[in-house]
């Protein structure tokens, strides 16, 4: 892809908008894939991107209470229609007129942002920006975990394959649960890092075999809940191995490519098996930034690199090695 | 396998046990695999088969109250040890000590049966024993759309793989749930019976596309659940692809051959697949038990042909054709 | 209050709104509390009453799609904002912005009423517009068993305290999930319509006790859900007696009064009890109307009286003696 | 009551149970309540008192698997049949059967106690006696929030009214869960121990108006959950008034008088209220001994005081006072 910074068209806010200043940006695997001229999600060229952010308010609709100018905010990337079937059923991650901010609509890579109201959530003020640019990508994973896998109950044992940003918030989360927290992530840094945050095991789902380090782990019951982050398509029947009878497995990573399952072992274990999309609704974003805020968790550990808004062809150009990173942030 | 009628050593019935004399017992699917000597599941040989029945007590354990000779009764098929693990956190149907009635301990094709107190249900007299032979493939399915598939909201919509025995009683479970139910099935004749005994919608899957219908029958939006009776693998994708966003897929076929799945469906309408076996436990076989006395279900209008009990021979040769049959059922 | 046929100030319809002609309106408890002046809950004087409607739209918004005049529609009465927290989180009933239509803004006894997309529901067209006046009631007995009660299976056995019509729609609700139903209501004529309109058992609640008929009824089990429809503070206690171990109690009535009850029969017998208001979110409508389109339910039935919008004193003084009548809807 | 050591009638092991040396037995309300002659639920005179406990095994029955001498157990205090109908629908602190270890049959305050297999845990080495004395009252606290309570995600807000060892337990789970924590304790000795084990929030119920507190602390919506470990049938309504929309309170405590309370305050809000007894089934020890076992809680923190197992007059008449104390726990 092109990337370039440029002058985008002025647009007005509109009386129930409010005009965001992001102040520190993270770099998500899907920027990456747009960068790199792969993405195969819904997008429209060209875009403004950037989805995981936080700022401050620089002007508030005239029809909005309850913001000023000069909040600590952050913004959901989901933007749902709010009067579709689904969105009327309280499932916003499944709008059937959903725009995606940095993908379809301007995004916060930009001097400022625009969004509507509905989408804002205000930070505390103890909560830093870089946190707060990670709440998006922790509702991600606190969707995947509490909202679709249907959650967890201190003393289960969880299993997350891919140690990249979301797989270390699914830890992250996990444990704050009162979870036991196994990570299969091949690359070693990563392990390193994964091991750091909290993960009570981490091991080389290349050199082992997951389903038996698991079971080794949990007296031979299996994994409670296994949660899928590394988009790879040949996780999947390994995931639904590590699970013990009524165990739930919960597909976050975008698994681009048919996986190979066997029916069997989900009747013959009571096993479930469920995606999840989007960290909209169910009062995800209030209870990650409750705990950012109370300091129960603190996802700015995840920055391990850090540029300006303004070179984000050289942000970009490191990111797409993937190598010895986990989060790159741009911050203005 | 060599079916034979014989002498079955002599078992003396202790204190906590039921004898019964079987009035009616429905040859099972796995029944017929264990005579075509194909059957893969957990057996022990050799073994009176038997276990989908009904009958009445002729003795009662001298350590037991509220049964008393004469009693009409069922009773599961799953002998769930009750003090493993799965047992005792209540899933009796993933019990790692079971024993199975009619595969690995003596079944109901026999003069008398033994079963533990544990295992026995009353039926009210109002309950003919033809129907009291059905609870257990009944609670079959209950298990699978109300305990493991998270049940039902009347105006639900239902897709049913295969018009068996296990798909019929999952749809008349699911119309008296009050869903709209829809079921594929190749075979003509049954999809005949299926209409009759319910479905609101009965096609071919091999001269339809499924997941098509399922949008032309819903608005576009797909089914609420999905439930696989038919156990060929193929169905696996199909199925998924008629669920909606937040859909949710149960398989009750025993699925030998593995499925090709699309991680990304999954992800992308938040749906989920879950696995289901026995029907113990979660106070089933009372609910279903209920349903046939208040004559809310019949269950014994699955029964198409009946045969002696003496004359096994006569009704499995009959059973294997699996032509214009749907439960075969043996009487005393 | 001073009920009268009067010129509205004209309103003009904005491009997310849509002009409905009611065709049909029903009177609900609280538009009686309101005409005898004795409402306390939330409402703006003077208001145009009616919020239990269904009618054909006569003008359709700029900006709305899926719309056409001449369609057959139902609206909610909540008028939730979607963007509050409890909105955001899926929980619509519970809007902090709340305005109610019929109740805070003008509802459907007039010649025309207008409604924002959001919450409209098309009816098809083999749905009556006496039928789909009661959409909203049965979408309250609705969100009190399957919403807030968390569902019946088939099976269960229910009991429902008052046979007005949101008693009898919870009766017919529970019936078509599959349930026993058993009513109490004082009043023979409600009881006679109970029992006509499905009810397994009714009973005066005045000259018998309770909760010895249900454990009569169950075999000394008692309730799997009890439905509290009758506003009276004193049920309360009785239909927590009902309840077996697990049983839950759902609230719906507008309890005006504090009740008396045991926390140690909460404890002692695991059960649960809940309040449910309102009918919005959840999928609801969709539900209720699929039922009615598929003649699963007909609510029409509870039509015990009929009036011209035109003649709307003599519609509410007769309704106000609240003796032989169940629904009373006025037509035009 | 008349406490005394005296000899008991020798009691021969079946083949099903084992004989455990108890090492440390913790004393209950109830058990207080019993020594005062107050005792008002179920037990048979004369008793060996004592149920929370630890100990070693010393002798293991011969139909017995998987257990040695030696090892190091615990066990739980319902006797539940698992033959009844909640039993069989894995509801077993209902068990209509019930026995209750140092209520009904020989506890552990005696040399040696026979306990059947089923009820026995299996504690790993790094788990002190102290601390496994305390499995079952800890899983008292974790069967209301997360069984009967439904459970948490982390950043709920929890309330927890009465500070003794129940509460202080519930609190120390609910911070496990991720939940920030509020307490309401009279006792100022209490509370600091409260705070001290974790409790985010102290306050003093008689000295302040707990619902406004709570929303105070939660921007003004109120708790996500609120449980009730204090006994005292006047919080029942404070606990209702702390419930945010949809909130949840739990009564854990045996309130003996009954409650006042408003049943619109629960149709308005959606609030629900559930009773939890009993701490076996869902596999509730299990996930309380791998808290302990990870050292993710440690119960033993609560033991204020110990005595000799041998001197037990000389600990009741010191925990009859109730002042500054919190677990006593007996050892040998």
């Amino acid at each position: 892809m092109d990337l370039k910074i440029d002058q985008a068209p002025l647009v007005k806010a509109g009386a129930d908008d409010i005009v965001v200043r992001p102040r520190a940006v993270g770099i998500c695997g899907s920027d990456i894939d747009m960068y790199r001229g792969v993405y195969t999600g819904f997008w429209h060229l060209p875009v403004i991107m950037g989805h995981e952010f936080s700022g401050e308010i620089v002007e508030v609709g005239s029809g909005i209470r309850g913001f000023e100018t000069g909040d600590k905010v952050t913004a959901e990337e989901i933007h749902w229609c709010g009067y579709c079937r689904p969105c009327k059923a309280g499932l916003p991650n499944y709008c059937q007129n959903v725009e995606e901010l940095g993908f379809t609509t301007p995004g916060a890579l930009a001097e400022e942002v625009i969004v509507h109201k509905k989408y804002i959530h205000k930070l505390p003020s103890n909560v830093t920006f870089e946190a707060g640019s990670l709440v998006e990508p922790a509702s991600v994973a606190f969707t995947g975990i509490f909202v679709q896998g249907g959650g967890l109950v201190p003393g289960d044992f969880v299993v997350v394959f891919g140690g990249g940003p979301i797989g270390i918030l699914s830890t992250i989360l996990a444990k704050t649960a009162g979870a036991e927290v196994c990570v299969f992530e091949p690359n070693p840094w990563r392990r390193g890092i994964a091991k750091e945050l909290g993960a009570d095991h981490v091991y080389d789902p290349l050199s082992s075999e997951p389903s038996k380090i698991v079971k080794d782990l949990t007296d031979g019951y299996g994994a409670s809940m296994a949660v899928e982050c590394s988009a790879n398509e040949k996780v999947v029947p390994q995931l639904i191995e590590c699970l013990r009878y009524k165990g739930n497995g919960v597909l976050v990573g975008m698994l681009e490519a048919p996986s190979t399952v066997n029916g069997i072992t989900f009747v013959k274990r009571g096993i479930s098996l469920v995606g999840s999309l989007g960290h909209s609704g169910h009062d995800t974003f209030p209870h990650v930034i409750n705990l950012i805020a109370r300091k129960v968790i603190d996802p700015s550990k995840l920055i391990s690199h850090r540029f300006s808004i303004w070179e984000p062809e050289k942000a970009f150009s490191f990111a797409v090695q993937r190598g010895e990173s986990m989060k790159i942030t741009l911050t203005q």
